[in-house]
């Protein structure tokens, strides 16, 4: 019994310790891609020894805060209506997903840094399968082109979802006019040949 | 003039053990973006302390490599003519840039490793200055849309000739496939709201 205890207690420390070194990576990263090791220990209040026992590299590391930043990122687009008008739903799902890109984007510059692309894919399967369907539902519904493949157009949303990230890093487009620039290009992009460009609500100014 | 001379071949020895290591480096980043700098230096047939003469670190190494593909790309994209019908011309400039994104891609995901993002804008500010013009352009034609900043044109080019490469890399889009996707998606994205999508000639098929 006793021992029974004292194994439980050290599984309840490991999971505080994971938790606390996948959070402080969350933090550190998110500010800083090339924060290192030593520096997310610290952050995380454990020792390297403590480190070294769950995670024996940076690539770990930086592996488990993306699963969790995507796990998160997840429940939130589980709130969002992705049916209706294909249009409309593509917007909400880029103001969501956007958010969520912008919040992660140190944090993907760490892991694009240190994953293969291949992990990274994998990582963004959730996502990506939810976009699957949304461009999916919009051919279906004649609102978006099927000269292109469904997986080209999921590549291409998520390109200019980055590339937004990267022109705020550049300081050429501020935070809050991302989702409108995204929309206004993807809905371009996905517009069937020949048929005119949606002129979203509002616009964008140059 | 022995030490003149003495000097010059010194001169003439480092400029060709230099061009060997950055031909090397091209060649072996190309095949495998993890090449270290020792497999780099075996492959230009010098040893650790030439190559340490003249690369303090990988990073410059990669960043050696990149300028120079960078500058021969420029070289190719001089020979294309970006006057006349944007829309022709966006197509030119993306069928000779796809091949250059295609032929660099495995360098340019090591520069994206090892060099900051502002380095790598940088370093593509000749590409991207032609790209802003050959925008500006199809502005001033009423060819492409103005509520976008052009930057914001430019990133959304780029974005998606990488995109490309992601994808060919994933296995999900062939090499002699990708201009015309890039084209098709491009021509789309920059099409003014209210304004029918082009039809491009040949069509892309799904």
């Amino acid at each position: 019994m006793g021992s029974k205890n004292s194994s439980a207690t050290k599984r309840a420390d490991a999971l505080r310790s994971i938790e606390a070194i996948v959070q402080a990576a969350t933090e550190c990263l998110g500010q800083n891609p090339e924060a290192s090791l030593s520096e997310i220990a610290r952050a995380a209040g454990v020792g390297r020894v403590t480190m070294y026992a769950h995670f024996t590299s940076r690539a770990e590391v930086v592996d488990a805060a993306m699963s969790r930043a995507i796990d998160r990122g997840n429940e939130v687009l589980d709130t969002v209506d992705l049916t209706g008008d294909p249009l409309l739903a593509l917007s909400r799902y880029i103001e969501a997903g956007w958010h969520l890109v912008d919040q992660a984007r140190a944090l993907l510059t760490a892991a694009q840094r240190e994953l293969s692309a291949g992990r990274i894919r994998e990582l963004h399967a959730g996502p990506a399968a939810r976009v699957e369907a949304l461009v999916a539902h919009g051919r279906a519904e004649g609102a978006f082109r099927t000269d292109l493949s469904n997986a080209w157009m999921v590549s291409v949303l998520h390109a200019v979802m980055h590339s937004a990230a990267e022109e705020i890093r550049a300081g050429r487009l501020t935070s809050d006019r991302a989702a409108d620039h995204i929309t206004a290009t993807v809905i371009a992009a996905f517009t069937p040949p020949g048929t005119p460009v949606p002129e979203m609500g509002g616009g964008v100014g140059p």
